[in-house]
């Protein structure tokens, strides 16, 4: 079961890409070149719709945006990042605008306990954490849509152009869902579609697999406005320090970006499900297993950039050489190293330097 | 079939204020005085919610509003006034604040080919049609959705409140209404309730009963947000010229304000349902009828203030004396005097005079 909002049980990827209707993404990354960082050029982005349409736009000059978002339920952890240090490597590499609507109408009308005031607050503060991993403020817009409510006008046009039915087959959604998140899929489509209003020719959409749905509609929505289709990339879900398909952020176990040094270690420490062997002595005879470990596949997919490093782990792992809390450890500082960075990026991040000037005629 | 879009067959007044639980108005206007409107001392205005609540409250000095609002799917016709002129009223004798909310974004999703562009454009020329009755501009605020999108952060706290399974019961929706239809309903509450939010004591909304199940919601929503319940008064259909239950703009006989004294005669002359005899002849000896007829009903309901002169024409009909000719000239040029003050006033009426500036939290 894969919706926006609630995805359960073992998830085979290779069927959701078929069912969605979506491809994989095969060597199409490499055309981006060699420097692909960790979630590209090792398939934590596995699928896509349109990106090389998106690619060939991109490189032959034309207007392009990079679109990714966040519902501000509460505080950000490290898996909420992924995306955005995506937008933020094209941004770096290409030069590409990037737009972060905040959907803070989405989570107070998704959580039944989340109150307006809860949700305005992490909006915020969400969008401070994500700008602190340095975008350019020439080159990116922060929307929050109960700030920017200009959003409505278009998002009445999209929702025009979506029926109740629809929405049902595509999100699962039922009669006992409020009249506002029934809604929401035009606000939603409308964040999508927003670059293609504006002029753009060209939008990718980096999103978790979970999300595609809010693509799937937008792309159905886009020519009946005579807008360009979307584009995306989707990524699998990283799992938790405790193995779990999705990173929550309900569990004690996530790690926040406000966390210091101590706090980092002793989470991953105590919580990361490794492939360790059940005893050091067999550990050291039989080797590890990394494909089972969250430490391993955190660095892979994020962490750890260097392909030869990466490999030697794997393989010290494997030959019974390396111990678990020797990757421990160097996952903790991979992670301090990133979060003292932003930590650090987050005194000066001016919320305004950013904020968009909705101009939706 | 009674729904705020649509409304078929003959209608039972008694019985649909039974079924919406609403209580008939009895005398209770006898107690705002003697100089009552014709709508609200002939029974046009005939059903009401916690009327006599708001009424103490207005006269205990408390702080009160007036909110009754407009969809603008074309031009203004005279049928469109009523509301208006028992605000007007209200406004003269009691110096209630009056709010106008402007649902272009109601037009615009429920009428297919409606565009955007259009419904915008007629909602600054109806804001202007309606503020041409003279409404006082320190006392009242015009609220176009379009244009102060700050609603939609209200409306999406009344959402959270109302089911899809509600909306269905209430406003009789079906999964192939699209959702920004579906999520409508919440900002017409919004609308409702925004005195309330703004401070309020007592609000109340004099609406067409079609109307209700608007106030049906809001005031279920009113007690979960902490917000005082709506009041209402309720009227029954004014027919249309040709005698149809609710005036239709889309036909070829409504009244617009932008009519000219010609204009206006031709079209009461040419279409008025009238209850008189198939012959002058006839008539003369058996008299007319003027229960059946639509130029007395409007004469009865908007037109004629004088109760003397009302009762004059009725016995002249109903003894021969009085021919429909002369009725018809009658109501035309009691019609042209407004419609020629209104012209006048439309002029000078400058809408940045009424615009509301929203300011919700």
């Amino acid at each position: 079961m894969i919706t926006p909002w609630e995805v359960s049980g073992e998830v085979n990827y290779n069927k959701v890409v078929e069912e969605f209707g979506a491809k994989l993404i095969g060597s199409l990354f490499k055309e981006l070149g060699e420097d692909l960082p960790p979630m590209l050029k090792r398939g934590l982005y596995f699928s896509h719709r349109d990106f090389d349409k998106f690619m060939n736009a991109m490189k032959s000059g034309k207007r392009v945006a990079i679109l990714t978002g966040r519902g501000p339920s509460g505080p950000v952890h490290i898996g909420h990042l992924i995306p955005f240090m995506v937008a933020k490597w094209f941004q770096d590499k290409f030069g590409v605008d990037v737009i972060i609507p905040i959907s803070d109408d989405e989570k107070f009308l998704v959580k039944e306990n989340l109150s307006y005031e809860e949700a305005r607050s992490y909006a915020v503060e969400n969008a401070k954490s994500i700008l602190s991993l340095g975008f350019d403020k020439n080159k990116t817009k922060i929307l929050i849509d109960f700030e920017n409510t200009d959003i409505y006008r278009f998002a009445a046009r999209v929702a025009k152009k979506i029926t109740y039915s629809t929405a049902k087959a595509v999100y699962g959604m039922n009669d006992s869902m409020n009249i506002g998140w029934i809604f929401y899929p035009a606000v939603n489509a409308a964040h999508i579609l927003l670059p293609g209003l504006l002029g753009y020719d060209a939008t990718l959409v980096p999103i978790g697999i979970d999300q595609d749905p809010h693509l799937k509609i937008a792309r159905d929505v886009a020519p009946k406005l005579n807008l360009p289709k979307p584009a995306a990339i989707h990524s699998k879900f990283l799992p938790s320090l405790i193995g779990e398909t999705k990173m929550s952020s309900s569990k004690g176990n996530a790690i926040w970006l406000t966390d210091d040094e101590e706090t980092v270690k002793k989470k991953i420490m105590k919580y990361a499900l490794t492939g360790g062997r059940e005893t050091l002595k067999l550990q050291r005879e039989m080797g590890g297993e990394p494909e089972k470990c969250v430490v391993f596949q955190w660095l892979k997919y994020v962490f750890e950039e260097d392909d030869s490093k990466l490999k030697q782990i794997q393989e010290e792992c494997k030959s019974g050489k390396r111990m678990c809390g020797e990757c421990k450890e160097y996952l903790a500082s991979k992670i301090w190293n990133l979060l003292k960075k932003l930590q650090e990026n987050r005194e000066k991040v001016k919320l305004e330097d950013y904020k968009f000037d909705l101009i939706i005629p």
